[in-house]
């Protein structure tokens, strides 16, 4: 069954619901004694199940209401999804687990629902600020209901680029650019970075090691405002499988790659 | 004439009123048309209008009330302060000035209020968040008004570092770091960065490049928790000149340490 706009208007609203009542699971976890007093090595068994819990109660909204759909997920619904054929919503239920543990901020929700591989809706939400980007393909993107307008493009050397400074050990190249651009930043939660790009926060965000429900929901919302997101060959994304990120403005996209091309 | 703590509590609490009016006032400027429809090079300079707006606001406030105190800021105030003796506020009206342009967030208000050159009073205004970090000598530290823990000791590998991309091109031993901790980050704000080492969020701050307005409140805040900063070398800050930094909890600053003269 094929749904249509009409239909995917109220999956976003119903999508950016459930994403909110997970940000208050969320928080009342973290709230929680047992989180805050507990060590480091307890907290990231903590934020497992978290996780867990988060994909769980949407796997189950899901199978409810939208019994067609099917889920891509961190943790453990993954290995069921071979193909994107029909709706597939590709859920992080923690984009930034580290920055969870750590910082109890700077982590997000990140949803893409996708029809046969394309991007359709985008939702990236900063739990702790209560910030949610969502898009819907065609419809636009907004960050907290106001629109988010068409992206930028900056000249490279009045852009901020963001990525691990651990990927310039991997790749020298980075060097280049970190000498051509204005400033260079790093936040530790992909999906955020990319809603980042969307809004015009950063003009680039880089890495080479992201799984498909760490690039979906920013992916939508990024190419819903015109930005370019391939990997860092240039080639198109693929959701199935880890690969690099090349997320930017377009013409930063481009001058990136004569950059690290020449 | 010496302050008693007395004094100092209602400096920090008349210190914090008017970096809160600080705040409103910046804001204030940003949602202004002139500010929104501008290109990046006149929001640089209307950035400067603001910094020097922000400083002329505070050395006002401080000549009417406390006529004896002095201001070294980033603006112009900085050519009288030859030396630290007596009350001195050390001001940065906005710390993260690209930022503030580009991101429209991510950017404080940071002041350090030192006697005879020892801090005091530290303050660090993240102003989009509305997150008030401040310290008082042998008070203690607040966020929010709520009391900061002493820091936290992680293992190095355990730790989350934040510099500058570019500074591993001015030093190759800062990539020994980055194969030894959990992760890198970079928010592009010292002040806030030092607030964040404060409160845990992250384990150490380093950078090659900073003035006395940049750090002396984050400093004050950092001390006041049991944080230690030095510069780079480390030799005790000066705050009459630019130096390098590296503050973080007192283990991570040995075990940084270790790792870049070994």
């Amino acid at each position: 069954m094929k749904e249509s706009v009409l239909d995917f208007v109220k999956i976003k609203q119903t999508a950016e619901t459930w994403t909110r009542e997970a940000g208050e699971y969320i928080k009342d976890q973290m709230a929680s004694s047992s989180f805050a007093i507990s060590t480091k090595a307890n907290q990231h068994d903590l934020v497992t199940d978290v996780d867990k819990n988060v994909e769980a109660f949407f796997l189950d909204k899901i199978k409810k209401t939208y019994s067609d759909h099917r889920l891509m997920g961190e943790e453990g619904s993954f290995e069921e999804i071979k193909d994107l054929n029909g709706t597939v919503w590709i859920l992080d239920p923690i984009d930034g687990t580290i920055n969870f543990v750590h910082q109890s901020s700077h982590f997000a929700i990140s949803i893409g629902i996708y029809q046969d591989g394309h991007p359709v809706i985008g939702i990236v939400y900063d739990v702790m600020n209560n910030d949610m980007y969502s898009s819907l393909k065609g419809e636009g993107a907004t960050l907290n209901e106001e629109k988010i307008p068409p992206i930028i493009n900056h000249p490279l050397n009045e852009s901020i680029l963001s990525f691990n400074s651990g990927w310039m050990l991997e790749d020298r190249r980075l060097e280049r650019l970190v000498k051509e651009v204005r400033g260079v930043r790093s936040y530790g939660v992909a999906a955020l970075e990319m809603a980042y790009v969307a809004v015009g926060k950063l003009d680039a965000y880089i890495s080479f090691n992201l799984a498909p429900w760490d690039i979906a929901g920013g992916y939508a919302l990024l190419v819903e405002v015109g930005g370019k997101a391939t990997n860092y060959e240039g080639k198109p994304l693929d959701f199935l499988k880890k690969d690099t990120l090349l997320a930017a403005s377009p013409s930063i996209h481009k001058d990136i790659f004569h950059i690290i091309t020449k």
